[in-house]
């Protein structure tokens, strides 16, 4: 896609918290990601909005890596499961001269030692489902998910472009999805963990009930999101047809609205 | 040096928390790692015995990449501060048909959810303070460390080599020097995080309290590892001179005994 009004999304990870490759595995999708594609890691993603940047989630471990140069504004969270917060657990010891607002539910727990030592962290302006925010530019309404733990979906505005984004979830809570209708999201990023049908679905949508949410929601277009082992191999191996504004998130995939 | 009797040991990582580089700092140590030089990962090695392989520590995040060719057998835990353990929170939902024995002190509370939602880890087997373990052809005899949390080193013998790996600490208790004096090790790695008169020195060595041990414990050889930004500073500004059989732990540096 070309850029449209100066908000991009980048995927920085796109599965669940095993990812692709899992440890010990030598199917042929893992074996395939070491030879350098396919990789899923921890769902996170950096949102930019005229070159203001936004990490949403922290599952990756590599941050000082990915962001030694062009680093970020801020950072969002989903909620406090570990695969969404992990990167913190290094990037809180950073340059003591910097201070990194943390934005995320109000989760008194949070992960392992993180609030209690928060080293460079900022975790004192938590969101509240409903309301809205703005950061620079871009107006952020958080929103409720239906998940194992308190959790919060964020719906960015910028100009005249919506972008929803929903991990994780099963399902939508009755008011998110009201909401939803009502807001009309140009494009919908969406937890879609398993293959339909799974044994396992619990916390997470299955690739169906992504498809259902897509179709009372109606966006322009939808990015599935937070892919299980189990979905990679189901549709790599099922031929799959999805309808043509439904595309699959891989790591690195970035588009402009 | 050149093999000896089979026992082998790499530094995986030789960090502290923060590590090298620190997240968002540009000074000339941080900014060499970048082009691939002195970068400190999350403290950890990896210790082999006629093929046997035996992780001490957790903290690197890149385990699926490390061991996709060669995997170890065992998980030897010295505790599970974060760092320590945060590379099991991917490992964890590795393949199925696998059982990765997690071994280290009991400490019910574990680190985030790991002991909750343990995957394909077995911590069942925890280990206790002198009471000596033998895993194929290596003893390994757990000691009590000086540390925020319950920690355990652990002295590895081999045929007549023997190995203390002390991490993380400061000082020694009582009991666990007076073995050591008795026990004589051949090697010794040792926590040596702070620079001497660091005002920081809580929970781990810092330099001069490493060196007291190493006259103490008397060990043929000791690696000093657990290194923080400040000590890389310090001695890479100092001019430090340290006694021959003194040696500063690298990432990727290995020795045989």
């Amino acid at each position: 896609m070309t850029a449209k009004s100066g908000l991009t999304l980048r995927f920085l990870g796109t599965g669940d918290a095993g990812g692709i490759p899992l440890f010990g595995c030598d199917c042929e999708i893992c074996s395939n990601t070491f030879k350098g594609n396919g990789r899923r890691r921890p769902c996170s993603a950096l949102l930019t909005c005229e070159g203001h940047s936004i990490l949403i989630d922290a599952g990756r471990t590599d941050l000082v890596d990915l962001f030694h140069e062009h680093p970020f504004q801020r950072i969002l969270l989903t909620h406090y499961h570990v695969d969404h917060v992990q990167g913190l657990f290094h990037l809180r010891w950073g340059n003591k001269n910097l201070c990194m607002p943390v934005h995320g539910p109000h989760d008194e727990q949070g992960c392992a030692d993180l609030l209690k030592h928060s080293g460079i962290l900022d975790f004192s302006d938590c969101l509240e489902p409903f309301v809205s925010r703005s950061f620079d530019k871009l107006k952020v309404i958080p929103v409720p998910l239906n998940h194992s733990r308190l959790t919060l979906g964020y719906c960015f505005k910028y100009k005249q472009t919506r972008l929803a984004y929903l991990t994780d979830t099963i399902g939508l809570p009755a008011e998110t999805e009201r909401f939803l209708c009502r807001w009309k999201p140009t494009v919908l990023v969406l937890d879609s963990t398993h293959a339909p049908g799974s044994a396992s679905v619990r916390n997470h949508n299955d690739l169906h009930m992504a498809l259902h949410i897509h179709a009372r929601i109606m966006p322009e277009t939808i990015w599935l999101t937070h892919i299980s082992h189990e979905l990679e191999t189901y549709w790599l191996t099922g031929g799959l047809q999805l309808p043509e504004n439904v595309h699959i998130a891989t790591d690195g995939t970035e588009f402009c609205l």
